[in-house]
């Protein structure tokens, strides 16, 4: 990031139980119930742990889910030692309790013990589940998959003459999305036995208690209705579930589903859903513990496992010690997300027409100053997208200007029939994406969103724009609200960025047309968003300072629409091109501009490079996942040098 | 389409009722039940008239629905003549029965007479309903949306002071789209109980009945257990729907639906579902009627309504007559679906782990012979395309090859999180979406696919490819199974064409390699799918012909990879090339190949041209529809000429 005013944040001293710990319980051969409590004590301590030195985590989910796992594993599973191909499987279609699944995992020695200093990092174990990571059965993040990925397995594995039991885990959350109510009725109509749900029935969503976001009614009688057999119990206590599981025995002919009644952040007492105040959000669905957080729920989770090792006569508890890194946060940021706060409201003042639609994320959206404002405009539809995107179209017909959020991965890709049929309409609805592009790096690429643009970028109608800085957030939310005629998709980072460049006083927006970021006469680069600008800036300086070279950054805030003329201007008489991406390659803005470069016919011709996302974007930090992608101010610096030197030849030396 | 052997294929003598014959009836203000019988009576026979004069429509759904339209439009829809905007709000969600609305409301006046001629004719009735149309509340055709638009329709009403009533009709099979079940919840969590649901329960859906594709259970205890109120009656009883409403009335704090047992085809003895033969298809569900089956048809309809007016004294029933308009069609044409119905059995037979996933297309798909062949194989889904793909994942994973089928419309965009998802997973499922592009024009823009490369193209590990001739379909199928490590869509145009090329002899299938249809060294032209290059091909005979300039026409069956060295050699020292797309231009393949133009930097620079979709496509014939969107053959010449024009000034002149 160059040189930044940085503050330090902390670095505590962690706390963790070893393998040997685990392997010290199983040994004991205690009663099931004893050594699966005492387990799952273990395995929270670990997935505290793991999220406190990852900086990142969902802890609430993690600790609902810990006693459920624990005894699947211990007691359920059969033939893990056959391996993840031909044992039971589980896997969770949640997906955002990974880190309880990999201590899972760590204590019954299928997975090493080194892994939890490697949550969410580079080649560690992904902040949600790969199928990279063995034992994991399914890749999961976006929500509802799960019981359709198991009746695929079930039905494969009945060709092949090897059928095996199938544990899908989801959340209570997520039964609003459609999916989830869409694969139930196949797998009751062809006798899925093999499959058993679990709903984690934490009664609390991302951001507050279901029943507020979207009430699921009897969910009880929902499931009996769609034909499958339904059982209930408490998901912590751990003879309840083994009584359940045995009555499950002997349901041949239906899949089934058990409703576990669970409590969120379950071990740590500041941490549980119910120490919650009325109206106030859930603190503990993601993100990381603070200093004093770590400290006081790691005593309550080590003493409780504590107490459970000397009740059972194994004696004192080993744990070993692991450091948080250090993490240091500039200073000065730019973040859009905020800036998108206060836009929306300023623009909800002025138009009495506009109503807010959200999908279970007003935190990460940046929607409570609305919706505390203008509660009777804001419309929470929990976790259904595709509801939420023809709601809004309905808005739309009736007069209405709706705005739709959710994260850009989801918001693209779940409901992409339905933005295209209300664009189909002629109607104008605003999207808004954020948490898009490559970073954070940390929730892996479930929620890396670089395919956004293309999959929404054909979409007639629908004008794409992405602001790199606060002040563009409210121009070109303006524009979109005041000005545009059409829909639109307002592209989001979430992460903060400390930005070395402003938005120019007194800048027009205009679709199709970008602004100058610096200016230079031997390269070309164009861009868009916060970071990917700041590092090619930076890279520019570099280039500048070590090399002579010059480059003209420009930012172009439209993601699928660019205007010819502006764009021969905007290269001018320089011939050496780079096209940057926060997106893939395929699909991006720089496949848009270097496809116009083509049309503009320019003479003598110019030498067009892109760069972008080439792969399914690694999960790390911020700094690893642009380093491996080649997006970090040092690889753009070589990158630009063989822009240059494609050009003219000689001028720097070519890459292999 | 050139000098082409073409057979003649009829022209009847059609019979349809005068909006004045409505109005007759209207004004004698007979008693409600039994004007509406008769209305819907006269209703029918417009509706066999419209199909039958478009040569395809949908008219077991629209002969379900008809008793229940009516039944709406003349006794329970308020404020009618206070325009579209104003009054209570009908619509229907499963759209194919545009057909039986369009009739209802040039019955009622409210649109002209005449266009009982237009029906999927360019600016005339769309072959599904869009909102252009007076009195249409929402474009649909793609299904599930309906409830979602219903509850964003009232909501806008309630925040504008306006409330009213809104019916949304669906289909049964319809409601195995998981949005339909999304939708429910929050229309119950917030009493919207202006919502009237009606399901036309015909019981039989695109292929065949409900309970053999994916039987709903109990419909009316799933929809009880979302906190709707639930009524039933026999859909074709009119006071049984009068008693229905009225009881209905009476409830103030639930959204409401009403179970409408219907029989599909009502009104024509031989189209009515239970005349169906056990383990037939279903024959009426779209296409259009023969001869001998419209004269028959229109009989019966025709008798029927002589024999209500004659009992309720309005005396002999005037009708008009129109012509079909002649239809003439190539003797010799390229049948991608038959093929693919057969290279699918020959890999089949080859790979025994090959399973194949439909959603209720096993006709349009052409999947019967793999269906019958390998039953156990066959994996039949329902409308439920997301829950199709993460089934095909989860096969996947257990080490199956799946083969999941799909219209390229829905399989690209309802559940493109979740191809994303299963092709993150590195597994390998060959997708196969049919009737792609542009063509047929009938169906509307819902159902013409021209946005799949682009909501698809950017998705890593997905192979995209398209064949233009028999002889391909085999060749790129079998490279998809035998040779692809990755997962692929193969994208098939589903309207038969006539070919004036045949697939080279001895050509090898490589990922962004394509192959030379004719050569020509003035201008290269690029292009895919059987119409697109036959038009290409015969633009270039004309340019040749006429103007002695040659044409290079290359066919790149790859929609998403192209090799550079390849493209460097296929334009050689050409430097007029024009990118050809049966997609839109935005997201195309053009647009892929333009970029890649850009990267070669050729030298002296070429000049590049691109020729797709520039808007929503027009509904209409399917000369209609290329002509509109500048794709037929005459365009193309145009095209071809200021292509070579804009690379040497002066050879031919420059459009303005």
């Amino acid at each position: 990031m160059g040189e930044q005013q940085l503050d330090r944040v902390t670095s505590d001293e962690l706390v963790y139980v070893p393998a040997s710990e685990f392997r010290r319980l199983l040994d004991a051969r205690l009663q099931p119930h004893t050594t699966t409590e005492a387990f799952a004590a273990l395995a929270r301590i670990n997935t505290l742990y793991m999220i406190a030195r990852a900086w990142s985590g969902h802890i609430g989910t993690s600790f609902s889910s810990l006693d459920i796992m624990s005894w699947l594993f211990l007691n359920e599973m059969r033939d893990l030692d056959r391996g993840p191909g031909a044992c039971d499987i589980f896997f969770s279609s949640k997906g955002h309790d990974a880190p309880a699944l990999y201590s899972v995992l760590i204590g019954l020695g299928l997975l090493p013990e080194e892994k939890v200093d490697n949550l969410r990092r580079l080649h560690g174990l992904p902040g949600h589940p790969h199928v990279e990571t063995p034992y994991i059965q399914a890749n999961t993040g976006s929500l509802g998959m799960g019981v359709s990925k198991a009746k695929g397995m079930a039905i494969a594995n009945r060709l092949a003459g090897t059928p095996r039991r199938i544990f899908v885990l989801t959340g209570d959350g997520e039964l609003q999305e459609g999916q989830f109510w869409e694969s139930l009725a196949s797998a009751a109509n062809h006798h899925l036995a093999e499959i058993v749900v679990i709903v984690d029935h934490n009664r609390i969503q991302s951001d507050t208690w279901v029943e507020q976001v979207s009430d699921l009614g009897d969910v009880e009688a929902k499931l009996r209705a769609f034909g499958w057999h339904v059982a209930r119990c408490d998901g912590h206590d751990v003879r309840a579930l083994e009584r359940t599981f045995r009555a499950l025995d002997r349901i041949a002919e239906q899949p089934k589903v058990v409703i576990a009644d669970t409590v969120k952040g379950k071990g740590v007492s500041f941490m549980e859903g119910p120490s919650m105040g009325a109206g106030d959000l859930y603190a503990y669905h993601s993100g990381a513990p603070t200093e004093a957080e770590y400290a006081g729920g790691s005593t309550e989770l080590v003493d409780r496992a504590r107490g459970l090792f000397n009740a059972s006569g194994l004696g004192a508890l080993a744990t070993k010690n692991g450091r948080r890194p250090e993490r240091r946060e500039p200073r000065f940021t730019q973040n859009l997300i905020s800036a998108y706060k206060d836009a929306l409201v300023t623009q909800a003042d002025r138009h009495p027409r506009l109503v807010v639609l959200d999908a279970d994320l007003v935190k990460d959206c940046g929607l409570v100053p609305f919706a505390q404002k203008y509660p009777e405009r804001f419309v929470e539809c929990g976790i259904a997208e595709q509801d939420m995107v023809s709601m809004a179209c309905g808005l739309a017909k009736r007069g209405a200007l709706p705005v739709a959020h959710s994260f850009a991965c989801f918001l693209s890709a779940r409901p992409n029939e339905q933005i295209y049929n209300q664009c189909s309409e002629g109607s104008k609805v605003i999207y808004v994406g954020s948490l898009a592009g490559l970073l954070p790096g940390g929730p892996g690429h479930s929620h890396q969103s670089v395919r956004d643009i293309g999959a929404l970028g054909s979409v007639p109608n629908l004008l794409m724009a992405e602001p790199s800085v606060e002040n563009e957030v409210h121009a070109l939310f303006e524009y979109l609200v005041d000005t545009a005629v059409e829909s639109s998709y307002l592209r989001l980072v979430s992460v903060k960025w400390p930005v070395p460049f402003g938005y120019p006083a007194g800048q027009r927006v205009q679709p199709g047309r970008g602004w100058v970021v610096r200016d230079g006469r031997d390269l070309v680069v164009t861009g868009y968003g916060p970071w990917l600008l700041s590092n090619a800036w930076h890279a520019a300086e570099e280039l500048q300072k070590s090399f002579g070279i010059t480059t003209r950054l420009i930012n172009l805030p439209w993601l699928n629409r660019v205007d010819s003329a502006w764009l021969k201007e905007a290269i001018g008489d320089r011939r050496a091109v780079l096209l940057l991406d926060n997106h893939y390659v395929r699909g991006g803005q720089g496949e848009m501009l270097a496809a116009a470069v083509a049309g503009l016919g320019l003479d003598p011709v110019a030498s067009v490079m892109r760069l972008g996302v080439m792969e399914l974007p690694e999960c790390g930090t911020n700094d690893e996942v642009l380093a491996y992608h080649g997006l970090d101010v040092a690889s753009l610096v070589t990158a630009f040098r063989t822009a240059v030197g494609r050009h003219r030849p000689g001028t720097v030396s070519q890459p292999a």
